[in-house]
C-alpha cells in the first residue's frame, strides 16, 4: 500500500474562526500551508451566534484587522446590523458589534482562504498527531487522516474547537458531535492524552432558533443598526446605512422563570448530568433564573440569521432544557406564543487543554513544533479564537524560518491580554474577553488597533502594499490635523490646548482652523482623542514603563526555581508550571507573592553575575 | 419522564431534493406538514454536480415547476450558466441544463421551504419508523427521533436519499456516511428490515473538486452560457445572459488511462470492495477506461461550484481510486499539471428499497400510509428525486384527505413514466432517466410541460393564482396565434397550412400574419410546434389512446393471479408482485406475455359479469 504522504511548513487542523486565521497568517508569511478540515461546507461555521464582535471582542476583531486578518473584511461583507456599543461611553468602551447573514460571512471567509497564496484547504479528518521524540525532546512531524495519508510538516495548529469528545445535551438526551448534526473528533483527544498533556472539560451552550413567519414581532421592541454604521475591517469604505435589517426585543416574564425553576431536575447542568464548567458571562437560561433569582425578566434579542432565511437566532436563551420545556418556554412569551422552534437548544461538553501547559505565542512546552489555538484552549467566543488563531499561524511560520516568536503585549492589543491571560494563569471557567481584563484599556482603544498594530504587521510580513499605503495616508493626515491645530490661535489660544476644553468638540474646531474641514473622519477621531485624552493616556504610558522595566528582566528557559531555597512551595509549583518568561509575566501569577518575586529576582542577578 | 409528540398529517424524512419538493407538495394541498432533517444547513444540498436540468432531467424539472414544484425556482434564482442542451435536433431532445451556484441553490431551496404555509421544517435526526398492525393490515403511526420525542402522523415519506447504512470508499480507506463530512442512518434500515422491506445496495461516487487558482484555464477549452438564456420555471422571466460565468473542457489521454489500469487492483469497484452496482450512464473514470477500452480521451467538464468561490467541480472524473491516484492523474491532464484537489473523489455505497414494493403513488403496499421517494427508491439524480417527491408528497395529502391518489400517466408526463417504471418493472441498477425510456417523446417536450400539466395540478391544489392566470395568459395567447394564422391567407394557403412548410419560419410567417408579431415568444413555440408536428403527434396520441383503453381494465387490489390455474408461474410471480393497477401496466411487465394477459383479462371479464 502506497501511504499518500504530503509536505508543508504548517499544518493547521480545523477550519474554524481560529484555524483560517492561523492558515491564513501563515501562509501571508510565505509559509506552505495546508489548512485541513472535516467538512469544507463548515469553513468559518459560526457554531452559535449570527454576530461579530461586541464588548471587547470588537476591539479583538479590530486588532485580528489591522494584523491583516480575515475576518473584520468577512463581517463587514456579510453584516446585515451594525451597531457600536456603549458609544455613549468613553472610547476606551466603543465596541462594535454586527450581525452577520451567517452563511455569507461564511462563504467570504471559505473564498479568502481560496484565494490565499501558499494556502491549501482540504476536506480531511485528522485522526493522530505524529511526533518524534530524540533524547527526551519531543516534537510534532506531522499528523495522520482518514484514508490512509499522512502530512508531515515541522509546526502543526490544533484548533479543533468544542469537536474534542464532544457530547450535546437536551435534557436527558444525549447524543456525541460537537455541532448539531455533526461528528465530533476521539483521535486527537487520545493523541493530546499519549503526549501527556493535561486535558479538562468545559460546555458551552446555544438557544433554539425560530422561523420569522411565526414570530409577532408587532409585540416586540424593534432594534434597528446604527445610522452611520462603522465598518470594522481599516480597508472597508462606507457601509449603507439602509442596507441593514433590524432586530427585535423580547423578555421573559415569571411565568417562564416558573417553568424553568419546576424544571431544573431535568435540565443536565442540574441534574448532575453535566459536571464541566460553562462560560459564566454567556450564562443558560436556566442558569441565569437560578443565579439571579430575583430578576423577574430577562431580555431576548431576536436576531435574524440571515438576508434570505426565515431563521431567527434567541440571543439570550441558550438551553439544555428539554425540547417540551422549550416547546412551553416560547408559548409564555408575549409575541414568541406561536413560535415555530426550527432547531432545539442543546449543551455540548467538549475537551480542552489548560493553556498555561503553552508559551504567549501559544506553541507547547512540552511538544515542539505544536501549536494549540481558539476554543481548544478553553476561551469561548469567534473573536477570541480568531485572535489566538492569527497568533500560532504567525508564530508557526516564524518557527519554520526559524525566526523568534512574537507576541503583542498586554499594552499593545487585546489580543496580548488575552494569550497572556491565558497562558499565565489559566482558566477554570469558558474565557471571554472584557474590557475590565485590560489594565491600559485607554490605548487599546476599538479606534486605534491600527495605530497600535499596523506597523508591527508591516515588520512581520503579515500585511500587503495597499495596507501599508492606507495606514500611511491616514498617519499623515493626523499629523497634518495635529499640525493645523498646533499652528492656528483661537481666542489666542494655540488650537490643540483650545481643543482640550471639555465643551469644544471637533466641528467647532473646524469653524476656526483653516485645513482641519479637510481631515477624514478617521484620522480626526484619532486626533480628537490624542489631545482630548492626553493626560490619561500618558499616565497609562507611565505605567506601562513600569512594567515593561519588570518585562526587561527575562527568565532564561533553563533557569531552576527548584534552586532557590528559600522559595515558598506554592509560589515554586505556580512558576515551575507556567515558567514565565520574564519578571512582568511572574509578578502576574495569582499566588506568586512579591517576596516570591524578590527571591527570584536575587537569584537571576546573581546567576547573571556569576 | 415526559416524552414530546407533535402531531402532523404528513412528515417528510431528509430535506433533500425528494424531501423538499414533498413536504412543499403535501403543504401546498394544505396537510400540516412536518419536514424533518439531521442538519438544516444542508437542506437541498447538492451532493455531487452543481447542476440542474441535463437531457431528459431538464423535462423533469419543468414539470415539477408546472406541478408547482421548488427545483425551476431555485435554479432559476441561482443558476451561474444555463444552455438548452441537443437544441439543434427535434424540439422532443431540447433539454434544458444550468450550472448552480451551489450554496444558493441551497438556500433558495431553504427558504421556499421556510415561507411555505403549513409546513414546519425543523432538526431533527430520525430514527425509528412507528407502525400499528390491526387484523394483519399495518399502518405507519408516526416515526421517532433522536432526544426522546416522536413525530405522529397517519402519513410517513421517507426520503433518505443515499444516507441508509451509508459506507464511502476512496482506495481501500472505507468511512461510514451518506456524504462525505455527514453521517450515516441505520435505525431507519433496520425499521424497514423489521416491517419485512426487501433492501438492497447500490453505489454511486463523485469525482474530486479543485481550486480555480491551480488550474491553468489558458490550456483549455471554454464553454460559455447560451446568448439566450432560458429559465426552468414557467413564472421566472427573463434571464441576464451576461450575468453567467463559463465552464471549461479538459481531456483525459493514454498516460491517464494507463495510470487508471495500472492501479486497478485498488479501485474498490475492481478490488471486490464494492459488489454493488453503479449508475451505468454516470460511469466512475475507471469504469470508463476499463468499459470503453478503445477510447483514448474523455472529456471533463470543469465548473464552478459558485460565483463566491474557487471550488470547481470535475464533471467526468468521478473516482474512488486511492488519493495517490487521484493526484497523479491530474498531474497528467493539460492544464490541470498543477491543480491542487480540495475535496478528494469517493464511491458511496447504501441502502435502497426496490420499487417494485410501491404503488404508482409511491406509496407501499405493505405498510399503509408510508411513502418512499428518490434515491431510497433505487433512483440517482436530483431531478428524479425531486419528481417522486412530489408526487408522494402530493399523494400523502390527498391520503390524509381521503382522496385518491394521482399519478401522472406516461403519455403525460416523464414523471410518469419514471414512477411506472420504477414500480411496474424495479431497477437492478440506479435508475436515470433517458428520452429513450419515454415512448411519447414528442408529447413530453420541455416546452409544453405547462400543457400537459398546469390543468392537473390546479385541480389537484398545488398552484397558486399566480400560476393559474400566467398560464392562462399564455393559452389566450396560442389560441390568439392559432386564429391569425387560420384566419390569414400566405399565397392563398390558409397562414397555418403554410405554416407546415419545412422552409417556412415562425419570422417569415410574423412578415405576411397581422397580429402574430404581437405573440409571446413562448406561446409562438408553442404554435409552431402544434402545426409543425401535428402529424407526429396525432400518431402518438393514436398510440396513447389504444394503451388507454387497456388502462380502463382496471385489476382490483382483491384480484387473485392464483386463482388462475393455467396462468404461467413466472407471470403468476411477477403479477403478485408488481400488483398492476390495470392491464396496461401488466403489459409492461417484463417476463409478461400477450398470452399470459389473455388469460388475466377473461378471468376479469368473468368476475365483472358474475
Ligand atoms: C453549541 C455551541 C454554542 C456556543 N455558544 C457560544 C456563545 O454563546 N458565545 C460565544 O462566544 N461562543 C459560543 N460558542 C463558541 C464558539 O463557537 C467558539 O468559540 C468558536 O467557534 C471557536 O472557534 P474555533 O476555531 O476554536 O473552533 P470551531 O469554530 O469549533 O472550529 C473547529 C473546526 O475544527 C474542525 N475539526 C474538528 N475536528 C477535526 C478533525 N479531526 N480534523 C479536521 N478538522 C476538524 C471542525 O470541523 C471545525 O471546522 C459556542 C459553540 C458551540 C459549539
Ligand atoms: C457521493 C454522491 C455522488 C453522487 N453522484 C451523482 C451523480 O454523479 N449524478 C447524479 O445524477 N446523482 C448523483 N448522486 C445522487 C444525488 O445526490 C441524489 O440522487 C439526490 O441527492 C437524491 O435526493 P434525495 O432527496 O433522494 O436524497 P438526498 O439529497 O441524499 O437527501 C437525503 C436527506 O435525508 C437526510 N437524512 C438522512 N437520514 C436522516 C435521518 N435519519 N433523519 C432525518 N434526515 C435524514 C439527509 O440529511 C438529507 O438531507 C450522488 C450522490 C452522492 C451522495
Amino acid at each position: 500500500m502506497a501511504k499518500s504522504c504530503y509536505l508543508y511548513d504548517v499544518i493547521v487542523i480545523g477550519a474554524g474562526h481560529a484555524g483560517t486565521e492561523a492558515a491564513a497568517a501563515a501562509a501571508r508569511l510565505g509559509a506552505k500551508t495546508a489548512l485541513l478540515t472535516t467538512n469544507l461546507d463548515t469553513v468559518g461555521q459560526m457554531s452559535c451566534n449570527p454576530a461579530i464582535g461586541g464588548v471587547a471582542k470588537g476591539q479583538i476583531v479590530r486588532e485580528v484587522d489591522a494584523l491583516g486578518g480575515l475576518m473584520g473584511r468577512a463581517i463587514d461583507a456579510s453584516g446585515i446590523q451594525f451597531r457600536l456599543l456603549n458609544c455613549r461611553k468613553g472610547p476606551a468602551m466603543h465596541s462594535p458589534r454586527a450581525q452577520a447573514d451567517k452563511k455569507a460571512y461564511q462563504n467570504h471567509i471559505k473564498c479568502q482562504i481560496e484565494q490565499q497564496d501558499n494556502l491549501h484547504l482540504r476536506q480531511e479528518t485528522v485522526v493522530d498527531l505524529m511526533t518524534e521524540t530524540i533524547d527526551g525532546k519531543t516534537r510534532v512531524v506531522g499528523i495522520s487522516v482518514v484514508g490512509d495519508a499522512e502530512y508531515r510538516a515541522p509546526t502543526v495548529i490544533l484548533t479543533t474547537g468544542t469537536f474534542l469528545k464532544a457530547i450535546m445535551h437536551t435534557g436527558d438526551a444525549k447524543t456525541s458531535g460537537g455541532r448539531a448534526g455533526e461528528g465530533t473528533t476521539t483521535g486527537i483527544s487520545g493523541a493530546l492524552n499519549r503526549l501527556g498533556f493535561e486535558v479538562e472539560r468545559f460546555k458551552t451552550g446555544t438557544p433554539p432558533r425560530l422561523n420569522a413567519r411565526s414570530i409577532d414581532y408587532s409585540q416586540l421592541e424593534l432594534q434597528p443598526g446604527d445610522d452611520n454604521p462603522q465598518p470594522f475591517s481599516f480597508m472597508t469604505g462606507a457601509l449603507d446605512p439602509l442596507d441593514q435589517l433590524p432586530c427585535h426585543i423580547a423578555y421573559t416574564n415569571d411565568a417562564v422563570h416558573e417553568l424553568i425553576r419546576a424544571n431544573l431536575d431535568r435540565a443536565p447542568m442540574y441534574s448532575g448530568q453535566i459536571n464541566s464548567r460553562g462560560p459564566r458571562y454567556c450564562p443558560s437560561i436556566e442558569d441565569k433564573v437560578v443565579r439571579f433569582a430575583d430578576k423577574d425578566s430577562h431580555q431576548l434579542f431576536l436576531e435574524p440569521e440571515g438576508r434570505q432565511t426565515e431563521e431567527v437566532y434567541v440571543n439570550g436563551i441558550s438551553t439544555s432544557l428539554p425540547r417540551d420545556v422549550q416547546d412551553q418556554m416560547f408559548r409564555m412569551i408575549k409575541g414568541l406564543e406561536k413560535a415555530q422552534i426550527m432547531r432545539y437548544g442543546y449543551a455540548v461538553e467538549y475537551d480542552f487543554c489548560p493553556p498555561t501547559q503553552l508559551w504567549p505565542h501559544l506553541e507547547s512546552k512540552s511538544v515542539d513544533g505544536l501549536f494549540l489555538a481558539g476554543q481548544i484552549n478553553g476561551t469561548t467566543g469567534y473573536e477570541e479564537a480568531a485572535g489566538q488563531g492569527l497568533i500560532a499561524g504567525l508564530n508557526a511560520a516564524r518557527k519554520v524560518a526559524s525566526q523568534s516568536p512574537w507576541t503583542p503585549t498586554r499594552d499593545q492589543a487585546y489580543i496580548g491580554v488575552l494569550v497572556d491571560d491565558l497562558v499565565t494563569a489559566g482558566t477554570d471557567e469558558p474565557y471571554r474577553m472584557f474590557t475590565s481584563r485590560a489594565e491600559y484599556r485607554l490605548l487599546l482603544r476599538q479606534d486605534n488597533a491600527d495605530r497600535r498594530l499596523t506597523a508591527a504587521a508591516d515588520e512581520l510580513g503579515l500585511i500587503d502594499a495597499d495596507r501599508r499605503q492606507r495606514f500611511a495616508d491616514k498617519m499623515t493626515q493626523i499629523e497634518r490635523a495635529m499640525e493645523c491645530l498646533k499652528q492656528a490661535r483661537v481666542d489666542g489660544t494655540p488650537g490643540d490646548v483650545y481643543l482640550r476644553r471639555p465643551e469644544v468638540d471637533w466641528e467647532t474646531m473646524c469653524g476656526h482652523v483653516e485645513g482641519l474641514r479637510e481631515i477624514d473622519q478617521e484620522a480626526a477621531t484619532q486626533c480628537l482623542y490624542d489631545i482630548k485624552y492626553e493626560g490619561y493616556i500618558n499616565r497609562q504610558k507611565m505605567e506601562v514603563e513600569k512594567h515593561l522595566r519588570l518585562a526587561g528582566k527575562r527568565i532564561p528557559q533553563t533557569f531552576s526555581y527548584d534552586a532557590i531555597g528559600p522559595l515558598r512551595q506554592e509560589a515554586r509549583e505556580k512558576l515551575n508550571r507556567v515558567r514565565p518568561l520574564n519578571l512582568d509575566q511572574a509578578k502576574r501569577i495569582s499566588g506568586v507573592t512579591p517576596a516570591d518575586l524578590a527571591l527570584v529576582l536575587a537569584h537571576l542577578e546573581r546567576k547573571k553575575s556569576t
